[in-house]
């Protein structure tokens, strides 16, 4: 089969490779029917991610057709159409327990495209598939559901969930990039007074505002903090979610927080930043942190079939699975190209919506 | 100064009656400028309340302008434009202290237009204003504010909250009237996947579903429980409100919850109900009961100034004040002129949005 | 081998049967080592559960160690030591991914001595082993675990924590049988500020301070409403378990609460009950029932092992397994035996802790 | 009246003041019958908290007598023995509304001895007395309710209720001063399965076991992340509070805690402190700081009177309020003196335990 094969830091390739088998009895094998980049994604093409080795097959996020299960497998056959989730489940041990996937102990976890061979392929090796995989409900496309891979559920978890976000709340959010935007759209299920998007990118800010922020602070010109302040009768925002993964964006969100409110982290960092405790010590706040366990899959699904949650506004290009490398390059490249998320569609994918020679939609 | 005066079971009248008074320090003396009547006012007009004794002013639900504050207010002054919570809260007893104000032991709790003078009048006294009022934003009308004295606290607080609505739930609303409405309302605020509404009358249905329900049963024809059943896989809701008040509708909200749900009573009660234990027992639901406290005044207002909730749908007919006997005489014939609720509308009513012979507004 | 088999309404025997064997990949087969006997295998055995029909070998709470394991059984081996919960989980339905398992959708649940063969046996098939069983730390012995199989869990899942208690809290307990006296055990992790027994046997009320009750109080004698009101300045208790199952004590829960206080429902009803909606719809109450999941079992365990949970007060009787006649005796005439749990042990049975001719325990 | 009075840096004197009146008519006159020294006092004294300026009478902790009140009083009257909490309360702002009265805007907060004359003194004011004082039951001396004042509920809910301690957890303590050892004390009201003591002195760890440590760590010898990942299979603690205020120790709880577990910031921080986000972003960790609201007062009190909370463990020393200057001496010098908690005592002081020439107690 093909996928798309890691070769080393800024290496990679659209290669031929062995089909994936069934392993152990709880492995499920998959046709991968679309499919889609994920920030980390390059992360890991850069080199940042050493624990991710050479001739890994990348990716996390896809839709595809059950093909064989395990012995051990009772929950979805072949012919079944599912979503897999980022996170894979043991189901068996103390976190997946507590619904904590994404610290699995018993070898789950983050591990598609990071550990083992990922879902930028023709088909994939699915462990532990009755507890890490969930079926397509059939009036739903593979591009509906796509997101619930990660990016949905991840700010969700961790940004809405984490954060507490009420009716009524001021919620800032430092970055408006994907993982800010999802943020915006899931905050709304819990209808806040005002969504604020901070970020150094009027062309982003842009693109929040058609995502639902209500407000908009370009940090690069203006004083984040005393526009929250002002917008807050100057208590400060309810909730602030981290959305960039860098120390000044985090350190920003505890700055423009109020007293009692809720810090929640959502981006991916590399470096320590400074909490400043003399002045939060005395502050009653609560910052939180969290890998996505996916466990908001459900939910999520329903509202997607139910009209309420549309993360159709994500898909900027849709490109054919062969041309995952061109993908590479679009989203790479979101600057000039305002990739948010390329759609990867095989030649089977379920509700296919448009076709042809031209795939590129632009924003 | 004119008021709504109680006098026996089934006798009111619009009387010349004595102005109010400050009599404790904590007290404030408010012009009426809107006021709204409640189901309950027509209770305790059928004599069902009989701790409220004749001679008593009626209303529990008004917009005002303060005229006079006793030596101990310290966050009103004369002039400003407030709102009055159905729930006075004297700020130091032990459930005020928990934001439990429906249960003050310290001499608040419900107490206009039923243990002490109430809010269909020209002018009323306030007890406890610091802890009770709640000043209007300029921007707002008082009509557009009116509603949060009782109603949408009540469904809001009693149901959603109580019920713990979630993102993506099936919430099930036994009884289509005023408080059930405001349920299906207010639930919206955490995005349900879907809201089925429950009555014994199509049109109310029909009303639901300009409020937003998503399905509509009418159980004087249909199997509400079947019907619940095959909406959610046989599972049941996740959420039910009882927002009528008799056994039956209880009884109902009980027979259509799923395992793990939650049963909220918002209804008033006036007889017992059948609690099927030996079904229930093993189904792991929560039921819960409650007078509304209020607390959630700040959060709502909020969001009716951000333009989130929309409580303009509620009124049906607009009278002045004056006319507040045939307002009664109005709202207490629902079934014929369709009233939801009816504003009255002092001369000096802040945001009047029509004005003129004709007042009535068709639904 | 031998097992104690229901053979219809009044009738059970000793029998020989034939060895159970796995059947799905997820079954373990275990040697019983300890067991012990429910209040509701005697209802069984009244006819009062129809579900199980004649030829069920009775039981669901036991110690043992693993024999055999299916293909696809991944966390335990044979040799291991494993305390077995009453409450079966297939760990893949929605409710196990809730720790919902008692609502278990995937043919968990309660199962054993109910719709399949249960535990009062010298072997026992146990199905989804992996999310069923627990391995006990090699201090423990198996009479310290037993009660974790259920008592322990039902009245901390079911009662305590459903009825939230709270450090301080006033925690009354209607029932002093062993549920109400593991009520009493597992509330006092939470440091209430009394905890008050309610009986109609003096008797009950005895052993009840033994396991901690602050204050007693016989029902046949005196009235258990005003008792609790003079000890909670007229307030009433802040969490009230029903640990009976019949309606008069769940009605008298209800009765004493105080307002905003949880009723947590914790006996098996075969009734209807009276709700006294027309008091309990303005006071804020919250009312609970369920099925037990066991999802508390690792921190009871941990409890146990740092002697924080000491449940050996339980035990009043121990007998050998052979002599599972003779127990169910002792334990259906607990008025006179005083038999609160009897233990039955095989020849291997772990941490065997008197032996010899004479096992009565003398309470 | 004489009181301790602050006179710059360094510079403190027993001196002869005017009595305080009523000033607000929120305000009581309260004498001080019991008083004690706070660690925040000695930081004063260094001059580290700049907004308070010479010539404030210092203390934030004491029982006395009212002696008078203003007309908007109404739940306290003269003749009333009170505890008075460090934080007061205007019980009108939106913070007071939510029990968050260390946030309070109304003017009050942590003002005593702070921002206004503290509680060092014979007699006090007490502003906002309705919603700031407590009244001690009958049957408890000043010295059993005195460190309800502060060091119990500033444990108990920045620590304990922030960190969500849970009967099983495994709970890790930075810092075995005061603080440390209140937040143990507070701790096992949530039975844990192990309480860790952590600190750089055997003598302070020794007293940690008196007050119910079950492992101790000293960290100027022993590897505290390794001491706690072999107690806890490698996990780490589910809850860790830092207990010291100073970047090292903040540090330190963020290493050892487990993924998915709570860090309650409880100390006094004067400088910034590292995150490591590069290793927690990934770790699901809830780190929370905090002023105490001391809103668990009520509680706490009910388990002092029913037995179950023993603060006695805490005096170290009684000396005569006269003698309050060589107490700041005795306190200032922990080290040598092994001081804990000082007791000043008044010639009126309620529930005297021991009189006489000699009144220093040995630990």
């Amino acid at each position: 089969m093909k996928a798309l094969v890691y070769h080393g830091p800024g290496q990679r390739g659209w290669d031929t490779v062995d089909d994936p088998t069934i392993i152990d009895p709880t492995d499920a094998v998959v046709r991968i029917d679309t499919s889609t980049i994920c920030g980390t994604d390059l992360h890991i093409l850069k080199g940042d991610v050493p624990e991710t080795v050479p001739g890994t097959i990348l990716g996390h996020e896809a839709v595809g057709t059950v093909v064989e299960v395990g012995a051990g497998v009772s929950t979805v056959s072949p012919g079944d159409r599912v979503l897999m989730s980022c996170v894979s489940a043991c189901g068996r041990c103390r976190f997946c327990k507590e619904a904590r996937y994404g610290q699995c102990l018993g070898g789950g976890g983050w591990i598609f495209g990071h550990l083992i061979n990922g879902l930028q392929a023709e088909y994939a090796r699915v462990p532990f598939a009755d507890n890490s995989v969930y079926k397509v409900p059939e009036q739903l496309s593979n591009e509906q559901v796509l997101f619930l891979a990660d990016i949905l559920p991840t700010s969700y978890e961790v940004g809405v969930l984490n954060g507490k976000v009420s009716p009524g709340d001021v919620v800032a959010i430092v970055g408006a990039g994907p993982i800010g935007l999802a943020a915006i759209l899931t905050a709304k299920l819990y209808t806040p007074g005002r969504i604020v998007a901070i970020d150094l990118a009027d062309s982003r800010l842009e693109v929040a505002r058609r995502f639902g922020a209500d407000d908009t602070i370009n940090n690069s010109r203006d004083d984040a903090v005393a526009a929250v302040m002002e917008l807050t009768d100057g208590l400060g925002a309810d909730v602030a979610f981290e959305a960039v993964g860098v120390p000044q964006t985090f350190e920003l969100a505890t700055e423009l927080i109020r007293a009692g409110g809720h810090v929640a982290n959502i981006g991916v960092h590399g470096h320590s930043a400074t909490l400043h405790l003399e002045k939060l010590w005395i502050r009653d706040v609560t910052i939180t942190t969290g890998l996505v366990d996916t466990f908001s899959i459900p939910p999520l699904l329903r509202l997607i079939a139910s009209g309420r949650l549309d993360p159709s506004l994500f898909v900027t290009h849709r490109l054919a699975l062969d041309d995952t490398m061109a993908a590479y390059d679009t989203f790479a490249d979101a600057t000039k190209t305002n990739a948010l998320k390329v759609v990867l569609q095989g030649t089977e994918s379920h509700g296919l919506q448009t076709a042809g020679a031209e795939m590129l939609v632009a924003l």
